[in-house]
């Protein structure tokens, strides 16, 4: 009866079940189930629990599982898995064109439109006529779970367009596909990223989109809906990076997972914060007469962090979207000015405050003029680093959070005391 | 033949050409091109250049354009313009239904599925036969772009279920809707946020989504397309409001846009920075006996900083995500073992550097015990103000980047004097 009730839920439904039970429950939900129910489920889990019931599977019961998923799906399955169990696994498995299919796309990168795409797809070949067409698209469409589009590729399987559901049926039976169909059709290359792959399916609105290789050949397809599974990924895991958090962790994940994804980027600011001091103690010679100047440190280290993570984030942002327009020289000219004018609002604030608070007309000048010098070079550092990884091929997101106040906190403090030292005239 | 190139680009192109004209060319061309084009160019644009454009239009010149709109974008153009400028377009507008639909979207949140959905969609009734209905059909698919579902409602309009096309073309012609529709159909109110439209769309792999008011009745439709905007649109916000920047601005937004969107978190910064400065002063008497204290403060402070910053990220995307479980309490002990353990190998890592370099052992435990405190803190103020905030009812995004960073800053600070001079026991 319990079966029953499960049965009728949405595979999105069980897994969110699946996912509050102990691994003993899950295990006998997964095997109690159809798996054409659970495989679609098991794609929903959270990936701990995912790995943890696929551990407590016989590569037979796997087998079972991938024989339901979609190609991209079971693809993304297998390449998690041990290598010698996803071969078991695949030697488990009944259906040799789904084989060939899951296989095929194992060789793409995870993160490039290859390793998006699954192989269901429905297409024609152009020259076949309306009806060849109708009959032979009614079988590809059994395994395909929304037609979306339907491809049309030449004698060589290379893509030559698309066909409207409405063109088909209203032409005559003997028509030619090759005089009814839409020669234009969006499309990416295997290789392309898949953050390109989301640029485009967002800025043409599409719900579907082909794969080609290098020959033009139409290779497999990309859905919106895995799409928008990785812009959201995405997103996580810049937000992640600039909080200082490496690896995809959960509020749920272990203690000791969550450590591993923090405690390296803590490692790195205190290795900053030490480097700080030390730059400090070159200039402790000062602490007796200028302590204030000491006092004011943590206020540095604060606005030099803030200024450089705004122009990261900036320049991350703008990278990601492919709006930089301009030159590297434009780009840090502009940072120059809008960290003159808000270092020199922040400077004036500080000088006042610092003028009333502590008297010396010249202590204050060297405290605000260092911090109006700091936020320029702190900006700076945030617009240059950013666009020199990314120029590198390193993924700019890196350069965020903790990286540049860390950075920021050392060239902050350095460029503080010298030219308070400067001005102080010790 | 300039126009004749253009048309036959897609409006997400011509959007793009557009945004790099200056503000003269881009007025002749939204002119010059069918506002079928344009109307849809429009909505892809810069919102800045967007505004821009419409500002040089006239009233009559903006109906044409929303004529040519979906409901919802042109519900979104109204929303922006200044109200009598709005009204002005409403009057110039033809098409009665489609200005009524409009009007009616006008009163919906921006963030809500209200905001979110078009009036655009097909829908039959569940008295109707199958003949009827494919009649019907036909002449309310004219104005949808893409059909994805056919809604069944009955004689009240009330929500019933849905059509699939294949039931209905396999149905005789005289068969009642009522005997082949799904009765089984994901839905949303018309106040449920957009955060949570998005988090079922994606869980239930949905391209458009049924959206019904407080009777259940039928009252629009959002698609997939309008969701990943949303989505990725979010996410910068967020990304921005981690990196202390407000509104919503892009590298090339003018200076002073940028200004104000960072200017107001450096303001917070700075005074963050004098409240620390402000405690250090009260502790201006251990300066010269004990000149070290002062210079581990930015250290301290980076660290503070970098622990808040972790925790409330990882609990705003708990919260975004809807899958933090379990009570507050049990999250702040959470917070505090991991804070411990990350705290515990940062601290000896401290006292051994601080140990062999300054020697003191009293000093070193003073600096390595005050370190272990104040990241037990700021982990659990990073905690526990972005749970806060969500309890009551304001964004927890608010809470990260530079609100948590000053805050510990200043708390760091303190907690660090105070554990050390009770050691050093001055
Ligand atoms: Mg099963
Ligand atoms: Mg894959
Ligand atoms: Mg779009
Ligand atoms: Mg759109
Ligand atoms: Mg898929
Ligand atoms: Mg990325
Ligand atoms: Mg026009
Ligand atoms: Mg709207
Ligand atoms: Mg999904
Ligand atoms: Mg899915
Ligand atoms: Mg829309
Ligand atoms: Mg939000
Ligand atoms: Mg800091």
């Amino acid at each position: 009866e319990l079966t029953i009730i499960l049965q009728d839920l949405h595979f999105a439904d069980i897994a969110e079940i699946i996912d509050e039970l102990n691994l003993e429950q899950a295990v006998f939900l997964v095997k109690l189930l159809d798996s054409e129910k659970t495989s679609e489920a098991l794609m929903e889990l959270d990936e701990d629990q995912r790995d943890r019931v696929l551990n407590a599977l016989s590569p037979k019961e796997i087998a079972g599982e991938l024989g339901e998923m979609d190609t991209d799906d079971a693809a993304d399955i297998l390449n998690d898995l041990p290598d010698d169990v996803a071969q078991e696994v695949i030697n488990q498995m009944e259906d040799e064109q789904h084989i060939e299919d899951i296989v095929d796309l194992l060789r793409y990168d995870e993160n490039s439109a290859g390793g998006l795409m699954a192989k269901e797809l429905v297409k024609v070949n152009e020259n076949w006529t309306v009806t060849g067409c109708v009959s032979e698209m009614r079988a590809q469409a059994e395994n395909v779970t929304r037609v979306h589009s339907i491809y049309v590729v030449d004698n060589g399987n290379k893509l030559k367009g698309r066909l409207s559901l409405k063109d088909l049926l209203t032409s005559s039976e003997s028509t030619p596909i090759k005089e009814v169909y839409i020669p234009k059709v969006d499309k990416v290359n295997v290789n392309t990223t898949g953050e390109e792959v989301a640029r485009i399916m967002r800025k043409y609105d599409l719900e579907a989109i082909p794969v080609v290789d290098e020959l033009d050949r139409l290779v497999g397809r990309i859905t919106i809906d895995d799409i928008v599974d990785f812009i959201t990924e995405e997103a996580e895991k810049d937000y992640q990076l600039a909080s200082g958090i490496s690896q995809d962790v959960e509020a749920n994940d272990s203690i000791w997972d969550l450590t591993k994804a923090r405690l390296p980027w803590l490692v790195l600011g205190l290795v900053g914060g030490i480097g700080a001091a030390a730059i400090m103690g070159r200039f402790e010679h000062m602490i007796a007469e200028h302590a204030i100047l000491f006092l004011f440190t943590p206020l540095i280290a604060a606005m030099a962090g803030n200024v450089g993570v705004q122009s990261s984030a900036i320049i991350v942002q703008g990278i990601a979207n492919d709006d930089l327009k301009g030159s590297i020289g434009n780009r840090l000219l502009k940072e120059v000015l809008l960290a003159m004018l808000n270092g020199f609002i922040l400077a004036i604030l500080l000088f006042a405050y610092t003028f009333i608070t502590e008297g010396g007309i010249l202590t204050a000048s060297a405290i605000s003029v260092s911090l109006f010098a700091v936020i320029i070079v702190a900006g700076l550092i945030g617009t240059f680093v950013p666009l020199f990884l990314h120029k590198r091929g390193i993924d700019p997101a890196l350069a965020t959070g903790p990286f540049i106040t860390t950075s920021n906190d050392i060239f902050g403090i350095l460029i503080y005391f010298m030219i308070a030292k400067t001005i102080i005239g010790i």
